[in-house]
């Protein structure tokens, strides 16, 4: 019998967050990859049989380490095993997945996904705000927070980012929040917009620290996050 | 017994792609008010004996219409209900969720979030391509096409949306795709940026329209779309 491989999304915390099909996928699975951002409660509805492999990649990965996950899903796969790449939130946002669906595809396999729930979607929740508002908030933007050397990007649109008619969601937004905050009160932002971070949102460690794009660094900093942090801005999140 | 009122997002079509705590709601509830962008598979979730109403706004709805619906999810929650507002996709994104949680809260009540899969993220699995690269899409943002008169929302920052380090998704993107197609050239996007529309996407009918910014609307213009869109552009979407 011929192996597959599906990357489901493990959604944002609460394993009650995981969709029907990505439970239906782990249920069936031989074998489940999975990154550190993957809630242990979600790994624990695959079945006991099933082998759990932790591929994540604490802080900043070599790309020689992603190649190995690929090459390894690819062998695993060739041998017959249901294979998941199991992924925090969803799959297609700020995951490698294009790599992984890339080097399944070369082997002569084929690659399913399942969406899941991203995090920004479950910090919203948790404020119980909406990212959008049909007059002030027609964009929403989800960026990451770093890039390979751990710095905040310099190539981004920093104008998008502090357009104050859209929402903003930070992925892992908590080490490069202060910079962050400098550069979008430089390009004009109102320091008052409302900003929040939102830890381990969906979760029953799930925190808020509310505050604005000018003083939430300094709220941050007087707190010890350990967990997944998403970070929120936008003036349609006052509600 | 007090009533509530819990949003749950029915996921982008697919009722496998519903949450397992959203299901959890819709099994619990005694009253489900639905969108007409809830697939029919998500609401035969409910239980047999539960009031399902259609409170959807084909086109644009007029204020008071959305007026009528907090209205009625308030008078439902008082009489004791577990009252279900299930609504396309999260219910924090492109929904009018803001309304209707600021009733629920005025009229002393909780009001649950449950958030679902949007359907950018279901269109970005369908194409198996990643919404974000680490090297070249840093930033991904979603839009709404129209505003409430149909048209493409003028007070939008073009700029943003034509960046060819971001990744677009354009909700409901079909009528308006022509007006969109012809603003990012002329701000200056790559006519060979690839650009998708995704029809009914994660279900048995999901259509893909693939083409370019410039010539994917005449590709659709040569089609019959009846399903929701969801039109997907970015230079990282060539995979």
């Amino acid at each position: 019998a011929r192996g597959r491989v599906t990357l489901v999304g493990a959604g944002p915390g609460d394993p009650e967050l995981l969709t029907l099909k990505g439970l239906r996928a782990l249920v069936g699975a031989d074998v489940v990859l999975f990154d550190d951002l993957v809630p242990a409660a979600v790994l624990d509805l695959a079945r006991r049989e099933a082998v759990r492999i932790n591929v994540g990649k604490r802080g900043y990965a070599p790309s020689v380490k992603q190649e190995e996950i690929t090459a390894l899903l690819v062998k695993l796969a060739k041998e017959g095993k249901n294979v998941v790449r199991l992924k925090g939130g969803d799959p297609m946002i700020f995951g490698r997945a294009n790599e992984e669906i890339k080097a399944i595809r070369a082997a002569g396999l084929e690659a399913e996904i399942v969406p899941g729930v991203t995090a920004a979607l479950a910090a919203a929740a948790a404020l119980e705000v909406s990212l959008t508002n049909r007059d002030t908030a027609r964009r929403v933007q989800f960026v990451t927070a770093h890039t390979s050397d751990g710095k905040f990007p310099e190539d981004i649109d920093w104008r998008a980012l502090a357009d104050s008619r859209a929402t903003t969601a930070v992925y892992m937004g908590n080490r490069t929040l202060p910079a962050l905050s400098k550069r979008l009160l430089e390009e004009g932002m109102d320091p008052a917009t409302p900003a929040f971070l939102v830890e381990r949102a969906s979760t029953p460690q799930q925190r808020i620290i509310a505050g604005t794009i000018h003083d939430l660094p300094q709220r941050v900093a007087q707190e010890t996050l350990e967990g997944p942090c998403l970070v929120l801005i936008g003036a349609t999140l006052r509600g």
